[in-house]
């Protein structure tokens, strides 16, 4: 599987990004300049690609194919345009659940929250184009399949993607343990979008600042935090229990 | 870390178990027999350890030492008395909640079900001396060091446990996409038990036809089922939620 998720070369990259492949990530190799890596490198730019300018031996371990210094991983999903996928799940007259990750590192942790998203009827994944895990087999293989179920959105900046979903109508409740206010006390009955953070250092500041509320699982001993696909299980049926 | 969780030779080991050491499992040479072994046997046989009978070549694997045909791996941590861990929580007055792990077999999976147990307030895990994923330094570190706080005691028969529990006032929610009863619906501020299965059979039919309860999650969409350390953390919130 992983064999069919990579291409090799910089000509074949350049053609399959003019030809609108989603890639996931290039790497490039460093220090090597010709007329084609700049070609590609403005191609890269101006799509907002994920790059890495690694030594020549990461390259070699990513495939053992003739690479001429580029391998990019090509995603095994198709990616939905995020303004749309809000706009038709508004106009389908279902009570809108979005789920926003903010810079979610694990591919296990991702691959169970998008399992855990299709079966609480989650309408669409938003997540940013640059620093979050990527979708690659692994995360398709922990979501059970889910990957190619649950609509999946990356965005520029999850902070539009906020103001947007605000204005249209959609309450954003940032999962945190900042707050006092716990999960059982908002209403999420309402049209609702859910943040969650990173393993590490949970929602940042600034998406915290413009949420509509900060809510929290209740938390009993020392240990500092739940695993944050099981964090979001509780609070994504915490949903499902209000609506139902 | 997982040097220090090993001991070598079939006498270190007779001599651990005496010691009332917690042996995780015993790795022992296939066709090896000698009188020290066969006493190691006896032992062990008495004090109803796990045993594999391998190839030499998987116990050179598994150290480097001279391990006269027997490897031990000891658990990082100290299992509880089960009736003992019982009787000491309905005693302290606390509302008793517990958890029966049937047969989970992944070890990531059984780290994030302790670390969530921690911050739900479970009172004590319990699970089955055979069959069941070990606790090791694996399990320790994906509990994020929770696997410390959180009683875990070892039953011969989980069986047995469900009957004890019973007894003692303590009703057995199991936890099961074959009933239409959501959690939502059990009344959970009783004293509990809940029961979650293994990945892939779910809890054990014998187990299923004694519980007190059965109970699910709303599944929507196609696939088939939860991470079961999601699935556990949404009904141990559930039960969090009913008692606040």
């Amino acid at each position: 599987m992983e064999k069919n998720l990579q291409i090799f070369g910089t000509r074949a990259i350049i053609e399959a990004i003019e030809a609108g492949k989603e890639i996931d990530k290039v790497y490039l190799q460093r220090g090597l300049t010709n007329n084609l890596t700049s070609e590609l490198n403005t191609l890269i730019k101006r799509n907002g690609i994920q790059t890495s300018f690694v030594p020549i031996e990461k390259l070699n371990k990513l495939t053992q194919k003739n690479h001429q210094g580029a391998v990019a991983t090509i995603s095994p999903i198709t990616f939905h345009d995020f303004e749309e996928l809000v706009i038709k799940t508004i106009e389908s007259g279902q009570n809108p659940l979005f789920l926003l990750l903010d810079q979610l590192s694990d591919v296990r942790n991702f691959g169970a929250i998008i399992r855990t998203a299709a079966c609480t009827g989650v309408h669409g994944i938003i997540i940013p184009k640059k620093g979050g895990a990527p979708i690659n087999a692994d995360t398709v293989k922990t979501s059970a399949g889910a990957a190619f179920q649950v609509p999946i959105a990356k965005v520029d900046h999850l902070k539009d993607a906020i103001y947007y979903l605000q204005g249209s109508g959609v309450q954003v409740v940032a999962a945190t343990e900042k707050t006092n206010t716990t999960i059982y006390t908002v209403d999420i009955t309402k049209p609702t979008a859910i943040v969650m953070g990173s393993e590490d250092r949970g929602v940042s500041g600034g998406i915290l600042k413009i949420s509509d509320h900060l809510a929290s699982l209740p938390m009993q001993g020392n240990i500092a935090s739940l695993n944050v696909s099981v964090a979001c299980g509780a609070l994504l049926y915490e949903v499902v229990r209000q609506r139902s």
